[in-house]
């Protein structure tokens, strides 16, 4: 089967070498050549691509099938030329991180002019090239189904996991890795919540090692509770020197806690044990907070999630006036001068 | 009626100063002098002081009234060196900030002796000179029974307030500023929990006023919005201006958030537009703490006096190893490069 | 001066009471005569009104100076058929509870037919009749400034509290409860945020009082603590029958969460001790959900009204699939079975 | 190498059957005998156990390695009724689930008697038979370093997770999944942080789950909608019904939340998709509560710990009295009535 592919970055030409491992081919557009002569002689006859759009909707085969990867900003104005070149029966794929409520707009809009719209959320990052891709999926069924050949092969495979126990027969689609989540927006929808997950996920290993981190506190009572706060009551229990490379290591096996992340974290911990080439200013991409908008919207409880943004909002400085706000109203009822910093 | 104070700092001279404006009479120790000296001048007959314990204990009058207002870490000590010299019948109060674990522990203690042990929570700061201390009491009923002239001269009194909708006849104490709580430790529990609430409210402010604060960013998105967040969708709507001192004022007569804390707010703000005083690093002194101790061994949720307790802890940089986990997690999975502080 | 007030609803009447009290006239309209006959014979010749719209708008003098106040949901509608029957020069407040985002829009709109357009946001609740409102303003000064003697008499007056430490000479309008808070949109984003904050100081007493509530865990161990969960460390801390309505009044008075909102409580508890005439199921009315909004937008830490909202959803039955999830987790990998409700 | 097993229970009598699987033996004892008498037709002449025992401590070769492996209420009075029975040298491990407290008091108190105190914190659930236990072991170095070839066993091994990349000849310990984290105490101060992590994650999976549950919401907005809430804006984007038993099997492949925990999660409800079985009441067992009180004291921010114990308190009920004094106050400043359950 035949894929076009906007944008050769890493994400677009990873999926592009994936389906030509299997025997499929592709046509890549980028503004730029070297991208595309890299891939084209890595690739010999399963890749061709050029720069300029219209010969690469030339170069495809009708139906066309045209996966948009490229960054979220640009995906509408790239969609909306594109739109104008392609025919009745098209499929516009955009595979990049959008907001779910463009894709809705999207369908909507290319709808009477017969081209389809499906919307995969992506997950995977720099390890997908051989790990696969988490494919999460919003579109018409019979489009979606169209396209399975070239899903099966982005997506990680049966083998990437030991089977779920119950599931016998001919594994579904979500054993593949990848799934009709529903209608246009559904697969960005799916994949929004999975990053807000994901944001929760993180926080809650860096919250409890951060613990770690400090249960030596009771040996540095002079340093660390300074007049600023309450004497600690039994420094007896603050004495350890946590080896924290070493327990994210030891988690990865057997331990109820082992996933994925955790072995990222294993390994980025064993390559800078102490986390000095941080500086700890997280930034954010936009998940995180349309899943909380999600959240507010259908009344649902989401304190882990709130959580987690915060934090990275906070370790931006963005509490710093809240914080002063907070100085000056102890200083005005209890008379409490603030501490210096250390 | 005569109370023997230990400790003349500001919040022990203030009571004494309250009680001798209503008749009463105070004997105060303290280690030095000049405290001693100073309120001796101002308060005339109404006032004796010495440096020496065993003779204030031989100066008050049995059965005697003992309020110890000294820093909760040295209280414990001074308490079991006054048990040596008291009498059964006599009745020590602790009015400092105690954890009322201490209180039960005292009381029990003490009870051989034939020692009464009262705990009072004391609220107020640095206004309580004029405004009365709200007055949160632990102990047997009969020694708070028995000291009640004195408590209703420190309280602020039933006019400090208008009466609440439904209550006739005679004020109770709660109408007065005073109240029995329960067995001893329960005035220094309900001065814990009612700090708690200080906690959730100061940040409830606090919070409100940041978001006050940055209704400009719709203005400055080169700056705030760098590579490193989401862009916004909507900067028509982040164009404001705020005046948050004025706004603080307006907010202090008529509306739902008018509050005690909000007048101080106002009045910081006023002599301090910008906040430039502060650096943003918050202090925390305990109570907050045991409040959480206290809920979560109670097995209820706290998301607000948690939320504000760690934001403190945030402001003083305790959250940085956890950002750096962060950053490193996004950096192994996605290959995102931290932004460098600007 | 005079005002057309549409909407003689609790707060319209109320509005309209309050600046006939000092000698403005109202024209009122609403769909239906009670309303309107009845404020007639109250306030006799400062006020008639309608039931006709364009009869309404022939009453009043040019410029009108129209107060729509009705339900968010209705205004919009109002509005548009308003801006037909006025002129330029014609001024339009919405002083209901709107999202600010629909003021900016319709300021917008209003702006090529000569229609000014003010929102002001209007705390007070029912007791503003006789406490006065609090008036957050969004607009342009010339026109603000033209309403004037209107807003000074339906605010609450300088002599409501206090006057600010440092503040001298003539009052501010913040003062005297009412503020330009900036262009049209500036007034409902300040009292948004005030309600926002409203709800995360509300939360903070509520959560305060739980752990009163249950300060007498110690007591009912078998009960509270089943096999669900780990067993009371020190049930001797927690003995206390802490009565709760008369800790909100004795807090009242010299305390430092002394506040209109505690009033209120106080008042409420003295009437319902054990809040018998309440299930727990907690509203929430837009506004805080449309804080938490701004407040991801602006990527500020809101972790406080997060929280406080989150609360309200759960009250609402809206964890429960959340809770499933974590019982069939623990299911799975512990073997550990739900505990039937009690 | 023999090991003393103190109780047969699941855990129990798995780690004996690990280790006689590699060739070690096992003395068990249980107060009744069907236990042993199961688990010695079991593995033959690798096992011996008695229901007595001062008997249990004769079988047993010096120095003695005893494992108390029963609930942590009863741990205590074993092992002070065991160290009276043991001699200079043997070792005792606590296995279970204590508080590192006691571990620290623990082996204090057995010092100078000579006998040597281990405490490890044991991982894997019901699950640790096949997939070995993760062990966090706190105590002297000599004496964990003496049990190694116990460890080693009950383990999963170094071929249970793929090598961390960068690491490089001998496996260390953590990679074959048992670590020394420090003196006694270390071990279950590990295994606290990470049960309170394992809280954070589950929250983080069932609170994305729980948005996904209502992404539906558009549709029934009579039902979920009522006068209760503010009107939902964009009710086009809560059109989805989202097969969650599939979304939680594709995040299995590929996804960065790829977990352990997920695995459990996708079978659990591939076996019952509503989670019909379940009624919400989540329990919680102690370690959550003790690594908030551990971040509480070390002064670490926890939001994402606290909010995940706060839900599962909620879960059961605790909220109700916070949540009616929400209710009495809204009715109080605003009139609002609360609405009745549907």
């Amino acid at each position: 089967m035949q894929l076009g592919m906007i944008g050769l970055g890493r994400m677009g030409a990873n999926i592009v070498r994936r389906i030509a491992e299997d025997g499929h081919t592709a046509i890549g557009y980028e503004r730029h050549s070297p991208h595309i002569d890299a891939l084209a002689s890595e690739l010999g006859d399963r890749f061709a691509g050029t720069t300029e759009l219209p010969k690469f909707v030339a170069m495809l085969d009708a139906p066309r099938v045209v996966w948009v990867m490229i960054p979220a900003g640009a995906t509408g104005a790239v969609i909306d030329e594109l739109a104008d070149l392609l025919e009745p029966g098209d499929i516009i794929i955009d595979g990049g991180n959008s907001r779910y409520h463009e894709d809705i707009k999207r369908a909507k809009a290319l709808r009477p002019k017969g081209i389809h719209y499906i919307d995969i959320g992506t997950s995977g990052g720099v390890f997908g090239r051989t790990r696969g891709f988490c494919l999460m999926i919003g579109g018409e069924a019979e489009q979606v189904s169209y396209i399975e050949p070239l899903l099966k092969s982005i997506a990680p495979g049966v083998e990437a996991a030991p089977r779920t126990p119950g599931r016998t027969g001919e594994p579904s689609t979500s054993e593949q890795g990848y799934l009709h989540c529903g209608p246009a927006g559904a697969g960005h929808f799916v994949k929004m919540v999975h990053n807000g997950i994901e944001y929760g996920a993180m926080a809650a290993y860096s919250e409890g090692m951060n613990i770690l981190h400090k249960a030596d506190i009771g040996k540095h009572l002079d340093a660390e509770h300074s007049a600023e706060v309450t004497p600690l009551e039994n420094p007896e229990y603050y004495q350890f020197d946590i080896d924290i490379p070493e327990v994210t290591e030891v988690w990865r096996r057997g331990s109820v806690v082992a996933s994925w992340l955790l072995d990222l974290t294993a390994a980025a911990l064993y390559a800078d044990p102490n986390l000095d080439s941080f500086g700890g200013r997280v930034s954010d991409s936009g998940e995180g907070r349309w899943t909380l908008d999600a959240a507010i919207d259908e009344g649902v409880p989401a304190p882990i999630l709130s959580a987690a943004l915060f934090q990275r909002f906070s370790s931006r400085g963005e509490s710093l006036y809240a914080d002063k706000v907070l100085s000056a109203m102890r200083k005005a009822f209890g008379g409490h001068h603030e501490l210096p910093s250390e």
